[in-house]
């Protein structure tokens, strides 16, 4: 029995990367399944690969996760498996596992990857994506190897976890952030809709949003239909999360917010 | 007995929704290969999508087709899927499905994607990709559900078709349109070679093209590898459309066109 | 037995031409694995797709290797396939092969893919990847054609080579290139480890590079780690050449280097 392989990873698909670790999935797990969740994170950035395999591993078949974000590759930080109920998530220590692990309900077990046997040579630098996390993660979805096999246990309390940013409440006002900005200009927060109902708003309402110096009053809908052509809306977008969303167009444009903007919301005055 | 699943998206490959679509129909399709035709196709530009499947889908193994290009997500267009000889294409009512449809001949049968037990819930907005279309998509090539467990039949005439501009005939004049760039800078119009033909065109010979206000020579070849390098070509494209091309450049750039830019035909004077 | 295929192209990932390939194969090898190397090569760049198939193909599983980089398509290059102890490899005879083939040990036997009963018709030009390489590759891979099925053997000296600069030696100065920058921003050079040893420079000592006007002083690492965040170095990277980094950066910008910069090597004075 081969398990699905679902992989993410910052590398990109104009050079061979992403290519050359299929290869060595195939050649270690040939029956295996291999998913490209998206190679498409900007480099090194751990935090919005790890929110990216956070939202996707409910929807992924259960197995094998391989998710490479290293800008530590070459120092010290340790490679892992941590097993949970939904599979194995194979990468750094870095706290690019640590959200998605969670969602599932965290680790049963954890190892390093160490064994230098499971390792594939080279004549210089490491390519851990590659040489390390490929080969374990194929291993392990192949049935090739167990966590045993790749080395010793680690205590879960020294993973790396990664630090999200919650949104804070000061007097009335509800004080956010943009986490993700996605290929359609929608802007998803960190505010969940609890949150904005806790400050009295609610669906159907309007919210006073607060973004630098600039200030909207915006309607709560349910759905992106019920807005009008290119007007801005708030919304509880498909993963559960308040989104900013401008009907045909880009909400990230039209109001000049980025990943890690600052978005306060509170009851219209 | 599993089908193949083609898909085509405007999602690009930067953030996780081709990922995720691809974990759903995995799970619901474990034994179905699905191969990305593109997900490439510039945001919300349905006729880009249409164009694109429908010239796909002769090299396509029969089976599934699912195709998302839907700007109207969250609106009361309606999901459907129609079978052909070829199989059956999922997607919104849009115009998207329609030339395809009717490259293989036209559906036998249309119907809307309403049962609600096969649409994955979600906290807020529908992500209709990832909860409506994928799953329809996967349960039909899996062999899971049939056109009757979708959704009630749709009345043909009702669907929504895609309106391709046709090549203008006018005293000796053909105006037509650019309706593709591709990849290298190759200018695929709407106009074939009997249209030009009925000018008193033909291969071996010059044709006079007018854009904007710019008018050119160029020989009508058979082939890219007549022309000198360097040099404007009009040929027979792999489509079997009039195409313009640069051998050894980017005809788009030469002539400054772009998708829906008109170009005239006409004998040299 | 189906044997898996790499494929590797210029085509980029915007339009349907890989999937269209992908359809192509699939419809003649159903059983056979498709691994995409990358399809991100520079347009028409015969070099930089030959040095990716190069460094990725001792990764590959063993089988057929699909490349297709042909800026002479529709001109009189030859359409070739190589039998290899890795396996078949089957593109233009333009160079893009040779580096690849010569990797894996070189060609047992080389062929034209001329016959046309193996060639997908098509109404216009001929669109080679799509209707000539593709189904050789899969016909090859699905075992339902050998290379005597494709066409007449070639003398392998009138094959294209690829000709790759070599560094130069001139009184105590390595003159090198960079020739492959990748995703990253790391610059690997046409430099291996034992070109700088006869320069009697060493690990874990410092080089002197000079780029255009530029003088630096860098020092040759073991890994990218033992640099301070924010500097240069110079190291042996996983394909076993030397290579320029910048940690935490991008060498490439830091230098003002392109594919292609002579790059030269020197003891420090």
């Amino acid at each position: 029995m081969s398990l699905p392989i679902s992989f993410l990873s910052d590398f990109g698909l104009t050079d061979e990367f992403v290519g050359v670790v299929h290869g060595v999935l195939a050649r270690l797990a040939p029956a295996s399944r291999v998913i490209d969740i998206t190679h498409g994170i900007r480099r090194g950035d751990v935090r919005a690969g790890a929110l990216a395999l956070m939202r996707a591993v409910q929807y992924l078949p259960p197995g094998v996760a391989l998710a490479v974000v290293d800008p530590g590759v070459g120092t010290d930080r340790r490679p892992i498996a941590a097993e949970t109920s939904w599979g194995v998530f194979v990468g750094p220590d870095n706290g690019l596992l640590s959200p998605a692990v969670a969602m599932v309900g965290g680790a049963t077990r954890i190892v390093t990857i160490g064994n230098p046997e499971l390792v594939i040579p080279s004549e210089g630098a490491t390519f851990d994506g590659r040489d390390r996390f490929a080969p374990a993660a194929a291993l392990i979805a192949g049935g090739e190897a167990t966590l045993d096999d790749l080395g010793g246990t680690v205590d879960p309390a020294g993973v790396m976890p990664l630090m999200l940013p919650l949104p804070d409440h000061r007097e009335g006002v509800l004080v956010g952030e943009a986490w993700w900005v996605d290929h359609f200009g929608n802007v998803q927060t960190n505010v969940a809709p609890d949150d904005l109902r806790s400050l009295g708003l609610e669906v159907g309402g309007e919210v006073s949003l607060t973004i630098g110096t600039a200030r909207y009053t915006v309607p709560w809908l349910t759905s992106y239909g019920e807005a009008d052509p290119g007007s801005l809306l708030l919304h509880v977008d498909s993963y559960g999360m308040i989104a900013l969303a401008l009907r045909d167009g880009r909400a990230d444009e039209w109001l000049d917010v980025a990943s890690g903007t600052a978005v306060s919301f509170s009851l219209p005055s």
